[in-house]
């Protein structure tokens, strides 16, 4: 009897280690093609036959095409964490420098094609910006994050007296962020690395470093 | 016979001044919704329903979901010539004025809600820069257009010693295009207007103009 809970638990175990697994290989799948396909295209079938899994293992991991799109924003949420943001905390002190490995970490993200179509949240926010509902409210938290992150680096640089003298640390944020999205679309549009440079150099401009 | 040919003539002509304006009505409908649900939402069927044309007529005007999204982009290049481009050529020299007015208008354009979900182009941009095809290919050339637009004018600017000292006018214009894209996306996003604000603070910086 004793066994036969243990073997049991294990199978359990096992079963569930595999959904994550299944689960996760989805939300990888998934993500790239929002990027290229839109959130939109992300119904249970195309994802099914995208991740070539039975559609009922789809339908039975995240219920409906809007409980795919929300697990896919948080899928490339951490995506992003992993590739832009975790890098440049790791790697620098608070201010200028990390501003500065942050805005070079979201290049070569986009650059790198992380993503196959390109940064997922500038991608995603053009595609739902427009539609009240879950998911535009989740893209625009996950905005809002990075947004918060460049404007708290941009204050801590100030503090430090590490920026051009007279910027004010919201508008270098809001600069930054704006040029990088804007970056994002030009990159994809025209399959175009010169933009990817230009904009280093943008960011040097606004943070008063000199351009290597 | 002689009136018969007149007669018909004449109801061919009335019919194809009916067909030019089911055309356009159907289109500018095609071009806002384009901005809310993508370009991907284009089909025959869905702007039938929303345009309040039986299927056959959509079917008969556009041919395809490609041919709609074709003729969509067409209509709303008109509508940014209209509403952005020309009225900064109408009234201002070539050079850092014209630039300032471009900048300025498609900012208002955004403000406007011109489209319900902002700038046509940017989002259609980021939906089909990773998708080849025609109808890449023919947003990729409209974005062209305005990017080569301002190019032209940061060059005019710098000619005339209008930049701020040691400015690229390539790098200027670069600045500025992403900026204002980057610009459009948050202000959909978050339905906010203190980015326009800030936009313009930005535009007036790149150009060395005081802020107002």
């Amino acid at each position: 009897m004793e066994d036969d809970v243990t073997e049991g638990a294990a199978t359990q175990r096992r079963t569930r280690a595999r959904g994550d697994r299944s689960r996760s290989r989805i939300l990888e799948r998934a993500a790239a093609l929002a990027t290229l396909e839109g959130l939109e295209g992300l119904s249970v079938g195309r994802l099914a036959e995208a991740s070539d899994m039975p559609k009922s293992s789809v339908y039975q991991l995240f219920g409906s095409k809007e409980g795919i799109q929300l697990a896919t924003i948080e899928a490339a949420r951490d995506s992003f964490a992993t590739e832009v943001v975790l890098p440049a905390l790791a790697a620098t002190p608070p201010g200028r420098e990390r501003l500065l490995a942050l805005c070079d970490g979201f290049l070569s993200y986009v650059e790198r094609r992380v993503f196959p179509g390109g940064c997922f949240f500038v991608g995603a926010a053009a595609e739902v910006g427009g539609r009240p509902g879950p998911v535009r409210d989740r893209v625009a938290q996950a905005q809002g994050e990075w947004r918060d992150l460049l404007l708290a680096e941009a204050c801590a640089a100030a503090e430090r007296d590490e920026l051009p003298v007279h910027a004010d640390p919201s508008q270098v944020a809001f600069e930054l962020g704006t040029m990088l999205a804007g970056t994002n679309i030009l990159s994809v549009l025209h399959d175009d690395t010169d933009v990817i440079t230009r904009a280093a150099v943008a960011v040097r401009a606004r943070l008063g470093v000199a351009s290597g």
